[in-house]
């Protein structure tokens, strides 16, 4: 998605060869606007897979999945980092380390909210390593749920996470996909 | 919003005389085409006042700001509950004890994110003690910006943290308001 890939080189700052930083319309402040556009072209890609419902990760993932959600005019569930007071019932979980944060935590989504009958589309606003991913489609495995696929905001393919999971079969969509980057160079999209 | 009264009480759990379960429609799994409704009737409620940017806090009000960013075409931001290592700069901080987990945590909005410049609308999934919206509030009052009020899809008016706020000259907007509520009685609105 070029206007994607425009916004990340306008708005974005590389702090490292790992690290993007896009909290400014993605991560923490988010650009709706822009969002729903995203939203669009997800609900394009995956237009007559007869998705059923968007699975997503707290938080980041939230906004993003709720935008192709108006667009598919299907439900969001997203996975929590943490069990509330007012969860009960069987869940399903996943063991997901952060890289980002530096901990592994467990992705939780009630059993109730996914089911066999089930399409599910993952979204993300990152791919790297994968972890996060790899906790969803372990949740989507033990629902025995159909998984339509994957789309991704932004995935950085040096950190080789989605390479992986496409090798093992899995859809992935990458709105951008990053192929290096440097504080000094600047961003190189695949 | 007769129509989220309706909802909650056709889809909510009510656990305990504390505790009222929406995760199937508004914290868990999200009714997208609903948070939409719930969205437009808050842009209408702030029709006129200028908003520049909507505050939230993660995870769960992260997808009914984004629905009322929709209709209002302005920016989300949300305040996390840790740093990331992508974050720098000076940040705004709150202290906030939450109830549903039994924790405290800081708040976190970075300082580029608001100004003194904006018109703030806070919007969150619940209002009960009122402890995660008076972080909101001191955030707000730290960067400056006016603000314009704030929109709650469900207020537990009974545990007065609403009361209290509006008591000091805070807007504050309910889209559903339950006055009580038991697992054997149902649920009384305002």
């Amino acid at each position: 998605m070029k206007a994607l890939e425009e916004k990340i080189t306008r708005e974005g700052t590389v702090l490292s060869a790992d690290i993007l930083k896009v909290g400014n319309f993605l991560n923490q402040q988010l650009d709706v606007p822009f969002l729903m556009e995203m939203g669009r072209e997800i609900a394009r890609l995956y237009e007559g897979e007869g998705v059923t419902k968007i699975l997503t990760i707290e938080a980041s993932g939230i906004a993003i999945a709720t935008a192709a959600a108006v667009h598919m005019q299907v439900p969001v569930v997203f996975a929590k980092k943490s069990r509330a007071s007012t969860q009960t019932g069987g869940m399903y979980t996943a063991s997901v380390h952060s890289f980002t944060h530096g901990n592994t935590y467990d992705a939780i989504v009630p059993e109730s909210m996914l089911s066999a009958d089930d399409r599910l589309l993952l979204i993300d606003d990152f791919l790297a390593h994968g972890a996060a991913l790899c906790g969803l489609l372990s949740i989507v495995k033990q629902s025995g749920a159909h998984l339509c696929g994957c789309a991704i905001a932004i995935e950085k393919a040096f950190q080789g996470g989605g390479d992986k999971l496409r090798a093992e079969g899995v859809r992935i969509d990458s709105l951008a996909c990053i192929a290096s980057m440097s504080p000094t160079d600047g961003i190189v999209y695949r």
